[in-house]
């Protein structure tokens, strides 16, 4: 019994199979191969839109780089408090862009306020440059607590930030689990909103490993290979990496794989609903669940063998995630096994 | 009339003499005169103790540069919402540092909790490598609102941070004026109480322009050499901002001009104590008083000639600073403005 | 007939197969899991060493976190003019150290000079510090020209380090190359030889895509963990990686990949040997055989569909790079091809 | 006797007048005063030209941060093997850049050589991304080794270097040894000749310290008020440094300077001339005399209280620098006690 996160799941068999079958004779390395060619069209299509797209060995590379792309070393980052990129990635932000700055005043919790952009930009232009001059805002979807912006929240974002010339991040690593709680196209969800860059994740919905840097505007790419070189995430075999790409997003895979991650939160979620000591502390909208509970029955399931995290270890806060291999069987073993612990 | 900063002064007489008396002949450069030999020795006099330290041309370089000697670029620096180096030094924590994290998490306004270290320690610690390595704790002595920190003050954060093996950096543009505040002396305030690495200035007291970088134990600089030459720190002349600095502590100088400006904003606090409209936002301690006043008062002042800063614009927040220059009649005339403007 | 390089090759089938096998169920993410666990141990097997090891998913990640992990921002590494970390990774290895320098004053082709060492310390000791601090040397091994090092000349080279406090990187992307030309152990090759940090290479030999850092000092690696995530190398289903280079290192499988690369590159320098107008730029050792030709036949062989590179197009040198994947009857094509151009 | 460097010397007594003069009552920090804007209008009639500037303060800090102007993290920037920038700055200029790389392949001694700006870009262009994006070229004038390029090598090189797109910058710590050695005027040496950004050096040759970044096309200088302050260069009492520059500006006080320090050096070259152990390394441009001589005279001269530097221990290189400060008695004194140990 595993919700510790949707990172614990495997490779989904058609990905898999599908590094399988292209596993024939040599092709061309860094990018030159077929397979590299044929994602970006795919890509085009799933899109609707012209984009420029780059590969990434895990979330954090891919968000740091998108980031330094768009931020010069002396730029500064908005974004909410509790921004993945903010909490959780060690120092990488900051090693990426040469040394920018994350500069997070959200006091609504998880989401980012629009509001603060305008303030923001009127505060660093009376201080400049002492207060450093805000270039990127940065946000998530699905967010770092599960939560989902609408459209017009994304859409509200990046109409303040292209008011004053920022460009928009998304960090999309769990990007199909927010896509189908929304119902909605990627393309509403990403530049037809607004969105200048998104991270586009599949690690924790059935990839090997691999994420997507895309950007919708070919020109904030122009020296972006350089960029990705000295990073070290220009990968020589790429075509393995686009081949699980393809097959993630053939006849919508990723967005099965998404839904159903989705709908066992909601199942445990259903499971627990009834348990008076276990209370959202947050809406579940996709398939992280935030719960308060309280410690001793942490302990307990700890004890009893189940999987998960704290998230603010003194406020009785934590997070049960599911993922696309995450079965209803699994899902009622641990609602029956919380019931038998209370 | 300007109360706009401590930095619009200018250079004491017995300062800029001491640089016209020692301009004789030529003399060893990067260090190896005879004046920055001397400055050791009564620096060691001054502050009770060894130490090495180094010239840097300004705070934001003598800050950073102390925190860059203490910090990897892979760490985490602990300081409050408020300190100087988090909000008013453009990038320049990250960019000297190689890309260290700021962290604050304080909520009382301008001073650090020292409840938060062991917090953050324990949470680093559950999600390491996520959330970064907390090494150093930096605190301001005239914190950037103007407060002091009491001995005992200093000495529970300093000991917190050892516990956990970090070290303190004491940012000390305005050493001098929490000094005189507290009535103590330098070695009381600084490494008797627990700090590590202390940043003294001396420009926005009577100084050219001159920062010591202070290393209370000499094996925290044992490489420090190289980081400040490749920041361009290393000035070839240093005699001169050596004789600078030895004029600035000849007969305690630097307490006299600090007590000086403390007076006058005292005086001035005294002059507006009874205009309804002016309220302290917090408590004046020293040369650096923090007020609430009508927008339109404000704009009034601006008007009638006086210079000085709106601290965050949306809540009518501003700041008037006294300097070892600002006179009586300043003051009164000041305050006279002020009153005729009601 | 694609001579380009020898990451053009796809997976070897076992280690693809022990992906595809160990795909099952949920695992921990981050390292947590078995295979990662089971690799430490395998890996002080085949090195007959304590040591702690890292993946990193390129050539280039590797060698500059391993450089990163030796050499802080400002220090020197030292290496040869012709060494990848200097002409190949865009601006990688500043990046990843923080700015450190990569000097090089070798003056003989290929190898590093392990006399420069104590010029290079006595230089930097005399201009301390404006001449920088020396802190690594890096050498590899297969070198970027495809030589290789004898163990006495290692040994050598990490002497002279050791004995002025420096340490020793080796890259190794094509580690097994050079080791089965010695014909010698991991361990003679590494650690007995006085080599500190090894990037040790899969990738070009079968792997899909994997590289260690293996610290044969543990110490060197105490704050690692950090240094790894905030690259965005900290990757989360590590398990993949860790069954990658199980099957790599599984019965001498890599020895074996590497046996019939070096074979195929000796099978082709024996078909040319006779051709007057082809002359070995350097001597055949391992995987890669530098040649001079002249450009006329080079745009003939390109033409006639042939792949390779280049080393320096104004003085007709040119590389040609066999794999584990070539076969004999690949190489006798391409001899046929040449021999019907002349 | 000291011909150790021209940073030995004192201050002129014309510039320190200047700020003695100037230091009466309070001004606004950070460039806001009269003396910051009058030195602007200074500049541009000395330079014949619209330029932006910026205060640095140190050679190495004013060079870094106009190559930080120019160059993106990710960039090269192309330099002669004797640059100051690559081989006596520590790690400095891959600090400032954010980590891009310095590359020197000039062959001959002291100065770049044109034709590298196009082998490189072809080399780059071949290899991209592997080999990186030549941004900038850099080049000394007075160079490291005393010598001075003609107008019509400047010219040839910025031409070069424009016709495919990169910048020049100039290092010009003697800038003014330079001008007066050819004669002609401030613009025919930089702009006219397409030089982008000049560092402008006064300390060697006079001022307390003080060194200009002068920008010929303020566009290059958009944002540099942040990446100024970030790196703890922006100096609060900035009239103070005008005074100075606009000291050693008027009625050419600077070229006077220069005449000398290049004629004292003359003197001495001239005094040894029939000395037939002592053998001018390079010709004799500025105040910089290159020579081999014999290391056991360099060693009595030494023990006789002469103070010069090696320049490269083993090939006994030794260099005797004057300055504004030399007197005629100091060169023959030293001349005759040369004469008196042969």
């Amino acid at each position: 019994m595993n919700f510790g996160s949707d990172n614990i799941s495997g490779i989904h068999p058609k990905i898999l199979e599908a590094i399988v079958e292209g596993n024939k004779g040599t092709d061309n390395s860094y990018g030159g191969d077929a397979s590299t060619a044929a994602l970006k069209e795919k890509l085009k299509e799933v899109f609707e839109h012209d984009l420029v797209y780059y590969f990434a060995s895990t979330g954090t590379a891919a968000n740091c780089l998108a980031l330094s792309a768009l931020c010069p070393p002396y730029g500064t980052i908005l974004c909410s408090d509790s921004a993945h990129i903010l909490t959780d990635e060690c120092t990488a932000p900051y090693f990426f862009t040469g040394g920018a700055r994350l500069m997070h005043r959200s006091k609504s919790p998880s989401k980012f306020d629009p509001k603060l952009i305008s303030e923001t930009i009127n505060f660093s232009n009376y201080l400049r440059p002492h207060a450093g001059k805000p270039v990127v805002v940065s946000i998530a979807q699905t967010t770092e607590l599960g939560q989902v912006y609408t459209l017009e929240e994304i859409k509200e974002i990046c109409d303040e930030a292209h008011k004053y010339g920022l460009k928009v991040h998304m960090d999309g690593a769990r990007f199909a689990n927010a896509l189908v709680n929304l119902n909605c196209t990627p393309a509403e969800m990403s530049w037809k909103a607004g969105v200048d860059v998104l991270t586009f994740g599949a690690t924790k919905n059935g990839g090997l490993h691999g994420e997507l840097i895309i950007f919708f505007n070919p020109s904030d790419a122009e020296n972006f290979d350089f960029i990705h070189k000295r990073s070290g995430q220009l990968m020589s075999k790429t075509r393995f990496f686009a081949m699980q790409m393809l097959a993630y997003l053939k006849d919508d895979l990723w967005l099965e794989l998404a839904r159903h991650s989705n709908a066992m939160a909601k199942r445990l979620a259903d499971g627990v609903k009834d348990v008076p000591c276990i209370k959202p502390w947050l809406p579940l909208k996709t398939n992280e669940f935030f719960i308060v509970l309280p410690k001793e029955l942490a302990e307990k399931l700890y004890k009893a063998g189940a999987h998960f995290y704290e998230w603010e270890g003194n406020l009785s806060l934590y997070r049960w995630v599911t993922s696309w291999q995450t079965t209803e069987k699994e899902v009622d073993d641990f609602v029956a096994l919380i019931k038998s612990l209370l």
